[in-house]
């Protein structure tokens, strides 16, 4: 069952992931600085994951991205599009409501109506 | 790009229906009947997902079943069981800590250490 259960911890993160990912690419970072801050700041992503996210979203177009070959060894840099910002407002949006909704579970139900 | 921008924040609300289900089925209750209630309290459940979804949970031990054939309709009365309770404190508890993370988003990143 301790496979199962971390499952549901999993699903619960992997949202989170996204919208720290859109927030913290706002300044723009390249993955691996990016998973190193994402563990700093306690989301449990990995590179096996977080790599393919990144290239979804900059699929997805909420991503832009940048080759520096300023250095010895060329990185590619992602950074938030406008479409990106509007994404990470929805998601914020729905996680405060979803806060709410689960601070309310342990009151009286809502009356039907 | 729409449907994309729904998977996301379907993504993200996907855990916290399982959380919400563990916390309501503390009291036993039927799987029309808690659809009703996790709509009424801001959780976006959908019948072709969360009936699948009680039968997981079930399936997996954190939910317990029992027929109630007192009325005309027999049903299904579904009931949080203490692994369920187990599971449910652990989401909670990430769910406060990924609250925490992403409020500290906005702030300076942390030292590296």
């Amino acid at each position: 069952m301790d496979q199962e259960f971390d499952a549901h911890l999993q699903e619960l993160r992997r949202g989170t992931v996204v919208l720290a990912c859109l927030r913290l690419l706002r300044e723009p970072g390249y993955g691996y600085a990016l998973l190193e801050e994402l563990g700093r700041r306690g989301f449990g992503a990995e590179a096996n994951t977080l790599y393919p996210l990144l290239r979804r979203l900059e699929k997805q177009g909420y991503l832009t991205s940048e080759w520096n070959t300023d250095e010895a060894r060329p990185r590619k840099f992602y950074r938030t599009s406008p479409d990106g910002d509007r994404l990470a407002a929805a998601l914020s949006a729905d996680w405060a409501a979803l806060s709410a909704s689960l601070s309310s579970l342990d009151d009286p139900a809502p009356e039907e109506g």
